[in-house]
């Protein structure tokens, strides 16, 4: 199943994955997933929003208990994040299908559409129009780089986008969603674990900082008659890291955009993405609010005019407490517990349908990157981890 | 004539110039160019490397007396940067003859192709040419960002590119050259005088500093676990100021290329470029170590590979102390003599021919940016001196 999934999408030069929503690689990926559901005679069904489920057993029934992932990457992603949570779901029904159980509720293998927002720069488009967490008209307003609307994008992708918007019938049917993952971290790795069960996804956001100076030629210009915003950005990026190492929180400068970007040119524009994230809301609001101050202070020393907007946010995000603990009963009261910096379409889910998600240990602890990694083992023992969960659920 | 020349290459977005070279902004102005020189029945040619000639006079007799400057501009450029040299050749000619003077030396005003390398990446290619300090498989080697190459764009804009090279025959036929542009500082302005002279441009140089870190998800690794080339990057920004500061010089990092740029992703790659000038060498090469010196250290502390590559150089020029002087004497002992941090084309021939500069005030200083400036009475005045200095040179 790997082997057929590995070359989709994947740049020769990074070795990484391109696989963006809506794309030519992101239709081999669908068209792999579609090709898995019909090898195992599964119902396959595309709902509105572009989501792929496979479903054995009457999907109308409800109570249906579902698992899956996402199949799009970052730029040059790993192979892991998204399409280990698909394949393992086709494996573990595999795996029940070999021990000979008997589904006692509906199961479904689903793909979400365009999770990781490569694209369109917003995170788990397909859960969040399924759940109405993104209206139909938040939609429409999604463009890509080139200026292509998520509409048309799909349109072009030869998926009819008249109907996205919120499907309530189709969450109300879902009894339990379970997604499996590659862990985004280390924690598995320094406490030995293969798997572990997630505790709660954290509050993260992102910000955008425009720093506006004044371009001017990087020569002739003295230093004191500068509005040089590269300078408040960089004190910005070292702000950034120092207050949360305060807060023992993650903030990061990731992406950078420059006007007008010439060598002999001091910028009239430099416009940096923070993406920040902490445990608990208190701790964010310090982190963010003791990188705006720095970033203010710095600005109105040396004269740049700064506007931070804040993109998008999601709220802290504690998984269903009976299903977490009916996971823990299945795979052992030992397998640990953790919390995850990373946003998933579980995290969307799981404020509308009971929601779980396990994780697979990351020897690298490494993501977004060709880098990251999971050993065969783990793999095999993420399958029978979800089978067993999946046995739990569906088969009793 | 200014009318004329204003729309061509203009944003409407930023109100500033993109006329890159051997664009159709560029074909624009070299048109407008020949229609000039034409109207003025001067003897119009375009040499083997591109940059155009009107001569007045026999053109093989030597001994000329030259002026001009250049008409491309830096991305979202000012409007006299370049332009009021040729610009005010032309007029400088004009009051000439309604001066009803006689030339006694071959006269002709000349446009330098692609001096602000803002397509190929290295400024004063027509010059250079010319000279000899580019030879011809250099500039073969030249590609923009699309991947053509400068004898390709040459081509698609109809100049043959297979005479490219050095042209000793043409430089020796020049007695002296004067270019007149606008200040790109505010020295003028501080002095209180529209019109100067150049004594000077300062050694100046591009480094590309290449920091690789590890790209990694930006939500979910520990601040300990990362190697982020942003923050020594940022480190290296502020590094910048700080020994340009201590040593009266310029440093400046304008230009950016992050990978993968993504907003939830620790960067592979953060590519910065330095611009630095000092007014002697001694002076720059204590700023380029010290900058180097702070990186590197920043690097080895967060496990950062670092790679520092000279991109271009150029050593201190200076102008021929017989013709300055002669050009002070035409304009009157008072007028104020200045250096400046900015490269041309006047800096690159005057290893060859005896060679001039003449700056016109900018009240704001500002430069490469739609925020340069040139009052209409200074540019009168820069004609006129202009003039002044032709007839004393070509007219006695």
């Amino acid at each position: 199943m790997w082997r057929s999934l590995r070359p989709i999408g994947r740049s020769a030069a990074s070795g990484g994955y391109r696989r963006y929503a809506w794309t030519g690689a992101d239709a081999d990926c669908r068209l792999w997933f579609r090709m898995q559901a019909e090898a195992r005679r599964l119902d396959y069904e595309v709902d509105r929003n572009g989501n792929q489920w496979a479903w054995l057993g009457d999907r109308e029934a409800g109570d249906a208990v579902v698992t899956g992932s996402h199949l799009d990457s970052v730029p040059d992603g790993g192979a892991f994040d998204g399409p280990l949570g698909v394949v393992s779901a086709f494996a573990a029904l595999d795996e029940l299908r070999s021990r000979g159980v008997r589904f006692a509720r509906p199961f479904a293998v689903v793909n979400f559409a365009d999770e990781e927002g490569a694209r369109f720069g917003l995170a788990c488009v397909g859960s969040r129009l399924v759940s109405g967490q993104l209206t139909r008209e938040q939609a429409y307003a999604l463009h890509d780089a080139d200026g292509t609307s998520l509409p048309e994008a799909m349109e072009a992708a030869g998926h009819d986008p008249a109907g996205i918007g919120p499907d309530p019938e189709r969450l109300a049917r879902i009894g339990a969603f379970v997604e499996l993952h590659v862990e985004q971290g280390r924690a598995l790795d320094l406490s030995g674990d293969a798997i572990g069960i997630a505790s709660a996804i954290w509050p993260h956001g992102r910000w955008r900082y425009d720093f506006a100076g004044e371009a001017n030629h990087a020569g002739t210009t003295r230093l004191v008659d500068r509005r040089d915003p590269m300078l408040t950005y960089a004190e910005t990026v070292l702000a950034a890291r120092r207050e949360a190492e305060l807060a023992g929180a993650v903030a990061t400068f990731g992406k950078i955009a420059v006007e007008p970007n010439g060598v002999n040119a001091i910028p009239s524009l430099v416009r940096g993405w923070l993406d920040a994230r902490a445990a608990d809301q208190a701790g964010l609001d310090a982190v963010v609010a003791g990188i705006e101050t720095a970033a203010r202070d710095h600005a109105a020393r040396q004269g740049i005019d700064l506007t931070v907007v804040r993109e998008s946010f999601t709220p802290v995000v504690e998984f269903a407490h009976t299903l977490r603990d009916e996971l823990a009963g299945i795979l052992g009261e030992k397998t640990p517990v953790l919390g995850t910096g990373a946003g998933h379409d579980a995290g969307i889910l799981s404020a509308h349908v009971p929601t779980a998600m396990l994780f697979v240990r990351n020897p690298t602890g490494v993501s977004h990157s060709p880098a990251e990694a999971a050993a065969e083992d783990d793999c095999v023992a993420g399958v029978r981890a979800l089978a067993d969960v999946l046995e739990g659920l569906a088969c009793r």
